[in-house]
Formats: C-alpha cells, structure tokens, sequence
C-alpha cells in the first residue's frame, strides 16, 4: 500500500454513533445496519447459514440446495414512476434468491394493511405482484393478511420470502471473492432511489426518472449457462454498490478498487443526486446486479451480460485485490484515489 | 336436516359489508378477511398451492414435499403475560408448518421496526425469539430488518415465514375431511386472546390470565407416530375456533357439530369474556390445535394428546356431519342448538 493510501486510511471517518432507540439508519443498509446484526442478531440466533450474511440462506434439504430468503417492503411512495411496492416485493426476493445462482421457485407474500387504504390501491398492487410473478416465473403459494388501526402503520406494507432450487454444483458467495478477480456492474445505477427521491419531493426533469426494478432470475441463468468461475452475485439494493461492495470486501477480507468512469450513471439521475446532495453509488437499485468473476471468465460473462435485456449496459467497474483488506477504494475521473466509505447516515429513508 | 335447524338457517343473519376502504374487519380472521381473500388475492394468484388454503402450502421440490407458511405478527402489547411479540411470531409460524404434519426445520425473520423502539426491548425480544427456536428445533437462518419513521409503524412488527418436510405419506387438509370424522381440541380456548386483551384493557383477575402460546410441532409428531388416519389439523389462532371450523366446514363441504359443555374454557378466561362481551369460541388461541380424526382413530390420538405436555386436557368436542354443509352447530349446555355464525366484526383486533 503507499503512503497517499495510508494517509486516506488514516483520515478515514468511522464516528460511532451510539443510541439506545432504533434510529432511521438502523435501516438504511449501512453502518448502523449492520451493528445492529451483528450486535444483536447474530449472536443470538447464530449458525452456519445465517452468519454467512448472504442475501439468501442456503440450506440441505434431502440433499436438495435450498435457497431461502425475506424481505419487508415499506417503500413511500408506494406508486412511483415505473413501479409499485407490490412489484417490488416480487422482485426484491426473486432477486435475492437468484443472487445465489439459484431457480426461484415458490413465494410467499403477508400484508400489514393500514385501515382506511382504499381497495383499489390494494388492488392495484395485487395485480402488479400477479404480473411480476408470471414474467419471473414464480408462483405465490401462501398468504396473510393483518390489519393495524389508522395511525399505526402507513398504507401497506408487503413481507414476500421466496424457495429456490440451486441446480448448478457451484457455491456463490461473499467468501469465494479472491484477490485477481474483476467486477462486473450489469447497468446504470441508483435509477430506483432516485425514481423515489424525485417522486417524493415532487422534483420534475425533462426526462422522467423510473425505477430499474426487474427479476433478474433469468439473466443470472444466462449467466451461469457457460459455466464460468462467478464468485459472488448481489443485487445492490439499499445503501447502492458501495453498500454492497463493502460487505463484499468485509467478508471476503480483500480490497476493491473501482473506477468511476466505468459506472454507468444516467444524466437525469445524476442530476436529481446533485440536488439532493446524494452520491449516486449509495443509492438503491432494484434491477442491477453485481457480478465478482474469475478474472479468466470475466470476459465472457460481460459479453454474456449484455446480450441480455436487462444486461445491455454492462460494464467492468473494478477488481478485487489483495491489499487493504475490507476497503472500498475509488480511482477518480480526475486520476485520483479516495475511500469509498461505508454509508453512516440513512440518507434515503424507506427506498424498499 | 329437522324443521327446527331449517328455521335457524334462514334467520342466520349475514349482513354484507362493502367498504372501499381497508376495515379493521379485514384482519379478523373472520368473514371479511375470507372475502378478501376470495375476492382480491385468490382470482389474481390462482394456483393449485394457494387454491387449498391451508395454513401452510405443500409443494413439490424433487420429490420432496415441502411445507411453506408465512405470518406477520403486529400484536399489541408486544410483551403480555405469558409470552411477547418474538415468541408469538417462531411458534406460530412453527405451527403452522406442523398443522400439514410437517417437520419445522428453517425459518426467517423481517422485522419493521418504529423510529424509537428501545433497543432494549428489541433485545428482549430477539433472545425470547432465540429461545422459542431452540424449545421448537428450528433453525433461523435468514432475515431482514426496516426502519420507519415514528407514527408510520408501532413499535415492531415481525413476520416469520418457515420451511419444513413432510415425511409421513398423508395429506393432512381440510379438503379431507368428512361426515363422521371427530374432532378433537388439545386444550382449554381463549387464553391467548384474553391474555392480550386484558393487558390492554388493563383488567385485573385473581389468577392472572396468561398466554398459551407453545409450539406444538412435537405433539403433532407424537400424534403422527401411530399412523393414525388424522384428516386435518388446525391451530385456531385468529377468529379462534369457531372460525377455524367454518373453514374447515367450508372447505369440506361438510356440517360439524359441536358440544359446548366438552369445550374447556378456563374460570378466569370465561369471567374475562364476559366483562368483555366476547364469545371465547372467536378468541384466538397461540398453543392449541384441532384434530379432525377417522371415527375409528379418535380414542387412541385422543389418548395420546392427553399424554403431551400441550395436550392434558385434551377433549373430543364434536363430530363431522353430511347435513347442512359449511354450517357449524353447537349443542347448547342446556340441549339445544344453536348455529355457530361466521364471525362478522373484528372482536378484538391485533391480537397476533
């Protein structure tokens, strides 16, 4: 490592913040999330599965690869351009299922309505998850409804957790990431969080923004099809690709060096993160994926990547190496080197 | 069908509610939570999984049955005598996988958390959850957690879902039920419901009123374990026993008939319902099931029931009948009889 490297290390703001109350950055995907797993989830239901921290568990069944994975939705709005919460709750688990190389299979989904929702809104999201289930390919097999009085929860909130089959004899994950290995981003980032954002503060551009939320099941099996050497997937949800390279770099115990000019950002999107005063890499995608690949196979599964619909703006954002184990770094347009920090405040509260 | 239950059913009074809007009725568990369902989410999922409504979907991997439920859990107080929110939340959804007969095995967790909720009181309820996973021997290996801002949530809410296998060769619904089955109750009804309701009611009894909730995977098994000809099992949560029997009624297309003076209801229990004004036929229970067993069988599960730790007081309260299809019956304790209506308005809301 040189010394400029040493002296950003050294610099490194981590401020602790400590609390006693749940805090709207407990959620956030970032540092206050992770505390509170580690803190207090982990140590109280620890086991092989779940301290893998992966977006799914997988799990023996028989000898079956299950993968098994949940997720809450609290988005506000709950319409907003180029989806809704229901579509989203589809996606979400469609996606952390496929992030294991694994076949979505069956989902469920549980309501927490607020009393005085209008029908028609419920409707509306009932048949926007029916329509995100037949283009992934799953299929919604168990329910629940609850109801809370008005003032005690917001419109609705959707809980969908998802089996899946893993066929291929691979393990995808975090821990297989190596020093040597590139990094591949399959599109334009933050377009969902920002889609929220502008939607949520009535900002109006030229070009609408609109979420990227998409099931990314089939690409991943377009992916796996040549069977090359993919490491890691993750879709770069909340707290965006810095989030998720940071957990990657954690738990693989490697560095990651980006290079910005590589990530795809569209022009109104960076617009809209300017206004806010929001760096684009820590907002949330919901139709993007990360893909960590032997640098052999990196290639191939790029070439693979755009050829598919949801693919077509791919591009290899960085590698994986072997120095400063756990950090994010960013080689700037400019030719520069900074640390790409791990996100302390919620800077987007309920983006999913 | 005698002249007497033909006059019954024609003064059975079944006002029909429309609302635009989401009622608290919505998440009784009773009529208007069936319309819901009827209306709105079975037309747009329709599949033969969701179709059977079940506590739990059977699914096929590999052959592998696979048993697959979720719950939401928004019960307020979050902490009442005899259990709290994190309890309720693993041994309901553990129950659920057991009423097909199910090993429990994998569960998840997604809690959305209120801005504010004392991390203290998390803690508490993430080490009873640890503890109620561990009692039951089921595994938490996946989960998730949201924050929303103070007054869109309260306090926690937590959703469960659950994997688990079927190795006995049966299939335990509703659908196979039929005309001279018995049924069996493992134990005393109500004490949950009231359990909560006096907590927020603030009413205080001599004996104070506690909770049953229990996993009852382990009875299930022990009652599995004579290859008994067991044609459905039910926790009767919300809507409590009444409404699990309609269902069951409903489903089978066949008539159940019940004797009020064998269903066991606490002292205590009874003197709380009728302060209340509550029938604890519709209160929720968190540590019971009914059995619905061949005629020939009924002794020896029985038998067995009273000899688990959450069966003592076990008792054979009705039979299955080919009159009146859908309708449930109760003989009275002073030799008459009376229709068991579907349960109509939200007796007592966020009960789970």
């Amino acid at each position: 490592m040189d010394e400029d490297m040493l002296t950003l290390l050294g610099s490194c703001p981590v401020p602790f913040e400590d609390s006693t109350e749940v805090l709207l950055s407990h959620g956030s995907g970032g540092k206050l999330t992770a505390d509170l797993i580690e803190r207090l989830f982990l140590p109280a239901f620890r086991n092989p599965y779940l301290d893998r921290l992966d977006d799914q568990a997988v799990v023996p069944i028989d000898g079956i690869r299950l993968a098994f994975t949940t997720d809450s939705y609290v988005v506000t709005p709950i319409f907003f351009p180029g989806g809704d919460i229901g579509q989203l709750a589809v996606h979400g688990t469609v996606n952390d299922l496929a992030m294991s190389g694994a076949h979505p299979l069956y989902l469920s989904a549980a309501f927490i309505l607020e009393e005085g929702l209008p029908l028609a809104d419920l409707a509306r999201i009932v048949a926007s998850m029916r329509e995100a289930c037949t283009t992934a390919g799953v299929v919604l097999v168990t329910g629940d409804t609850k109801v809370v009085n008005r003032g005690s929860g917001d419109k609705i909130f959707i809980n969908t957790s998802g089996v899946g089959r893993i066929e291929h004899g691979r393990v995808i994950a975090a821990d297989q990431v190596r020093a040597g290995d590139l990094v591949i981003l399959s599109g334009t980032i933050a377009d969902h969080g920002m889609a929220v954002m502008s939607k949520r503060e009535g900002l109006e551009f030229e070009t609408e923004i609109r979420s990227d939320t998409a099931p990314l099941n089939s690409l991943v099996q377009t992916l796996l099809a040549g069977n090359p050497e993919i490491h890691c997937l993750r879709d770069p949800t909340r707290g965006g690709v810095a989030t998720s390279l940071h957990e990657i770099a954690r738990r693989a115990q490697v560095g990651i060096v980006l290079d910005e000019r590589a990530i795809p950002v569209r022009e109104e999107v960076k617009g809209a993160c300017e206004i806010l005063g929001i760096d684009p890499l820590y907002v949330a995608n919901e139709g993007k994926l990360l893909a960590v690949v032997d640098r052999k196979d990196a290639a191939g599964v790029l070439e693979r990547m755009r050829g598919h619909r949801y693919g077509q703006e791919a591009q290899m954002i960085g590698e994986v190496v072997g120095d400063h184990p756990g950090l994010v770094i960013m080689r700037t347009g400019i030719g520069g080197t900074r640390i790409v920090d791990v996100m302390l405040q919620e800077q987007l509260p309920r983006i999913c």
